[in-house]
């Protein structure tokens, strides 16, 4: 199948050179690197590997990529102000937008564009981050949990996923499809909710917060937030996936989160689609995210600051 | 009466400064500022009116000071392992220790150690600052809300309580004895719990805190948190108290809190006193505190950190 990568930072640019080294066609949309990656290529130092894409095909214009099977947006939620643009220049009528961004109901916006029967949502469980134009360092980790997004077919694998599945599993990369997209997103946010959150607020990276033992209760608490979050919606999250999931962070190498890494360069934070959408989810489900909602509040106002913003 | 200030920070030498110009004998315990206090006296600028105090009684050793009738607990609850020393020198059979620390129950160690009959406690409406060695700053407010700490004498206002509130008000220090020292302490932390917490956390002073939407609502959610805190307890505050203080505090001069001087000086904050023991007396009253919790477990975390010490 033919990819467009849209935003080719540290997710997109390891998934889409992985993808393009094993044989599938991938077009990546640059912005800041386009000119780096058209004369340098990829370069990928990966836990799986270090490799070097030569001859990507970059763009820095989305109208001059073809038509692709799956668009992947792959940019942090704070550029979708280029989302429906650069979608109607890369999708034809049966193009999939596969949505590979943190947060909760991120795929709600390709959706108002495309259609949401032709949105499908991942969530990626991976330490990676951009060190330079084009270079990417994945420190660990890397399996994608993805599912289809519209109501219709939630509760399926569809032949889509699975031929999706069976491109990325080629390019190395473990998939979980899932017949529950929200269930995946609410597990992801079990990790973006305490470690992006407390990585800004404290101003630490993973090995600090786990740790110190108030920063490692607190993040065990607002886990515990979003577990019940979770279940007034209707999604059960085993209290032994939080466990588990604090048990790997420790183990984890020190890791700088990209929220971390964002806030530090003065570039806007993902608060809105991994906090806000969170607190406003499960308020619409009865349950008040005490927690959450104060992490939401502090974020939202060191977002400003930083950026010289009013809130 | 004859008066120790224990302890000649902002809050003991601007009220030991006052009580002494007025003309009670006042004895001031100092440690890292006692030799300049010695030789160039305490220099106070206050909104009530400027003035020096030329030869104070300073000690730097609690056993060169007489017995006094009442011994001003005022140095940080952070400083009180040399309590029970500092008041074995003190303290006659009749003294009465008054601590005008910030927090919830930090009466209870000087009960400990006199009795608990023996003990008022005072909250101080006061924005001051020392800023330099004998150097006071007092920029705003000043008003002292006080009462007796025992059970048993709770519900009065006692001819001690008299005695006192004539003192200090002689020297224009306003007084509001109360029969009900847990209400005033818990209306005390209405400010404290935002405020002090949210400075350090958010790195910021008053007027940034209450001028941002997001920082604001998060600092009436916390009042509000205490407020709730307080009413499990059994003591009501009216929600208009909250609205007044956020409207008292906006006006404020632009106020870095004691609390965010410390921090930013590598100092030990009272983390224990003001979120730890408000979080255990609500939980104690079968309350879950959930955002002040997440406030005390940052600021644990904090302060461990800007120390070099372990949580």
């Amino acid at each position: 199948m033919k990819y467009a990568i849209l935003g080719t930072g540290a997710l997109g640019g390891l998934y889409g050179s992985l993808l393009s080294r094993a044989g599938s066609e991938v077009h990546f949309l640059a912005r800041s690197d386009f000119a780096h990656i058209r004369s340098h290529g990829i370069d990928v130092q990966s836990h799986w590997g270090d490799f070097h894409l030569d001859s990507p095909n970059a763009y820095d214009n989305p109208a001059a990529i073809p038509d692709v099977d799956v668009a992947v947006v792959a940019w942090k939620t704070t550029s979708n102000d280029a989302l429906a643009e650069t979608l109607s220049h890369v999708c034809g009528p049966e193009t999939v937008v596969f949505v590979l961004q943190n947060g909760y109901d991120v795929e709600r916006e390709a959706a108002s564009i495309v259609g949401e029967d032709r949105v499908l949502g991942g969530c990626c469980f991976l330490c990676c981050n951009k060190t330079g134009p084009g270079k990417i360092e994945h420190l660990d980790y890397g399996m994608i949990a993805f599912g289809e997004y519209s109501q219709r077919l939630s509760g399926q694998i569809t032949d889509r996923m699975r031929e999706i599945q069976a491109d990325f599993e080629t390019a190395g990369i473990p998939m979980q499809p899932s017949e529950q997209l929200p269930l995946v997103r609410w597990k992801k946010l079990m990790w973006n909710i305490p470690f992006n959150g407390l990585s800004v607020i404290l101003d630490s990276d993973t090995k600090r917060l786990t740790e110190h033992a108030a920063s490692r209760e607190l993040a065990s608490e607002l886990m515990e937030d979003v577990r019940s979050a979770a279940l007034a919606c209707g999604y059960e999250i085993p209290s032994e996936f939080a466990e588990k999931m604090m048990r790997d962070t420790e183990k984890m190498v020190p890791y700088a989160s990209s929220m971390l890494l964002d806030y530090r360069a003065k570039r806007p934070i993902e608060v809105e689609a991994i906090f806000g959408n969170a607190v406003r989810a499960a308020a619409a489900c009865g349950y008040t995210a005490h927690r959450i909602q104060t992490l939401y509040q502090q974020l939202r106002f060191l977002d400003a600051v930083n950026r010289g913003v009013q809130t």
